[in-house]
């Protein structure tokens, strides 16, 4: 019987590996990995920092497609089973809320999931430098772009799965107009997507470990289970030669999830394969989404890996949770509420 | 009888000195400036950056006052003339909306200005970096601080004087967590300052001169006029020696004031006098606050010079207006909607 439960729908068909044997860490790789390969289809170069969601019994994505350009957009993509995917060629097309067609000078890093009967997608857009943007669809056919929820420069957009007393809820990063060498996490919250407030701290770079020594960001959405908001992030650490991005997990609470109840001071998955080592960047593991089956607490997470590929890694909602428990830390400003 | 007209109230105690003869610029200095020197009060080592407005017919102001260990904290002042001012030794104490005590880490740039029956001041805080503040009182003596309105980083919050098509409207200047290389002028807008969006970028750094070319920000609290929003801003250039702040002088469109109607291509106002080219900071004029008089058409501006003092200025929206459409410049992305 499990200690901690998934609070949301089951879903049998997820895509599963057990762990392997002699597996020390709390998150273990797809097999197959990549799932995603170099050049996946005409005019698509690189595909990573991805996010999928369950749609009509199969799944849907929204993909980060790096064109032969070199210029980030978003492209649909279809799968029966999550790890084979059939990836459009052409990017996705917008329209504004009046219907007329809004296209951003570029995307990236979406992130995609259902709030009550609306998928948003949240990627970095353009706003005279990066900034959060959103949009929804009920159809993946017709896909409305809502106003920008932040002023810029911010990243790493995250919409919470359902309002928490009465408000969306989003965790951001602000960030500057570079490459940031700086970053925690925020959250703000919405009565109606348009107008956001209420803005708090949540999380800080730093630590005794070093790396998430540079910079945090948040990462799929959250998930909730009977201890919390069950996050992963990315925490990033510099070196001589560049940056290297690994995952963390995080514990927020439940109705006030600006609260961290318990960070892993370690990361749970770190560039140790050839498709997170080698790349276009690299030494990038970044993870945008997740699957879960509330019946097994089953959790298969989506991640880029070297600005190249995506990969899947497996976990429990146990697992994980016990695993954030046991090796948390209290990193300052984490819990200075309110300010 | 004037071309343009100030839609406001009277002000026969304005401040106020006629042009000198052979001034050719359309902004010219008070003769006594500054009138905020070194050491204004005790325990208070510089006073800039200041607001000022007309209450129970004399002035009151909101004084960014760099104590003697070099913090800035928000100090009260009061005036018979808006020349010679009485500075409290004591900060502003504000209370959050549960009526408990919040003081602010540090506060400086303060914009002060009446919508409809309350006062509003909008500051540089500290929300893990800078960010805006504000905080609203109708007496003086009670100052209670709202919600951030924006996630940092950002500077330069300056509050509209009136709703527009029902919305409170700010501006500010998204910029990093230093010294800010860059910047460019934003808008916001809320139903209920405690949330915020329908963000626009309004005006860029740049143009066909130099003076404005690495980063501008908001100034005083726009004038409404016959013409549009009439808005002192502060426009930064750099040199191998730093940045030199002047001047400029923008109209927006009434009803959508995120489109620039005139923009001066010139500063209206540089470091010339001894008090603004050497202080604390060398060759700053930071404008924060004008007064005028709708019956006249007079407006006193209170600026910062060098970080170190107050100077107050003098034009007349007939003279600032037809300055700024007679030498007015379209600089990119100045007009480029609905991003």
């Amino acid at each position: 019987m499990n200690k901690f439960n998934i609070i949301g729908e089951a879903l049998p068909n997820i895509p599963w590996e057990e762990k392997p044997e002699n597996h020390h860490a709390p998150v273990w790789r797809h097999s197959q990995n990549p799932v995603i390969k170099r050049n996946p289809v005409n005019g698509v170069s690189r595909i990573f920092n991805s996010a999928v969601v369950p749609y009509e019994g199969k799944y849907i994505g929204v993909f980060r497609a790096e064109l032969v350009n070199g210029r980030p957009h978003l492209h649909l993509g279809w799968s029966e089973d999550a790890l084979k995917w059939d990836i459009d060629e052409n990017r996705i097309e917008f329209v504004d809320e009046n219907g007329d067609p809004y296209q951003p000078n570029y995307a990236y890093d979406p992130r995609l999931l259902k709030v009550e009967d609306t998928y948003y997608i949240i990627w970095c857009t353009d706003f005279y430098g990066a900034a959060i943007g959103v949009a929804k669809t009920k159809d993946f056919k017709e896909f409305v772009r809502l106003e920008n929820p932040f002023l810029p420069f911010n990243r790493n957009g995250v919409l919470f799965p359902r309002r928490i007393n009465g408000n969306y809820v989003m965790l951001s990063r602000p960030s500057d107009s570079g490459h940031t060498p700086f970053g925690d996490i925020f959250l703000s919250e919405s009565p109606d997507l348009t107008f956001w407030g209420k803005h708090r701290h949540v999380m800080s770079k730093g630590g005794d470990g070093w790396w998430q020594a540079v910079k945090i960001g948040g990462g799929p959405a959250p998930i909730e289970t009977s201890e919390g908001w069950l996050m992963f992030y990315h925490g990033v650490t510099g070196t001589c030669n560049g940056l290297v991005y690994s995952m963390g997990s995080v514990i927020l609470d439940l109705e006030n999830p600006s609260k961290v109840k318990y960070r892993s001071k370690n990361f749970v998955l770190t560039p140790e394969e050839w498709y997170e080592e080698k790349g276009f960047v690299d030494n990038v593991i970044f993870p945008c989404a997740t699957l879960t089956d509330a019946d097994t607490g089953r959790i298969a997470i989506y991640y880029g890996a070297a600005d190249t590929y995506v990969g899947v890694a497996y976990t429990t909602v146990d697992e994980i949770i016990k695993y954030t428990i046991e090796n948390h830390e209290d990193i300052a400003d984490d819990n200075e509420l309110g300010k």
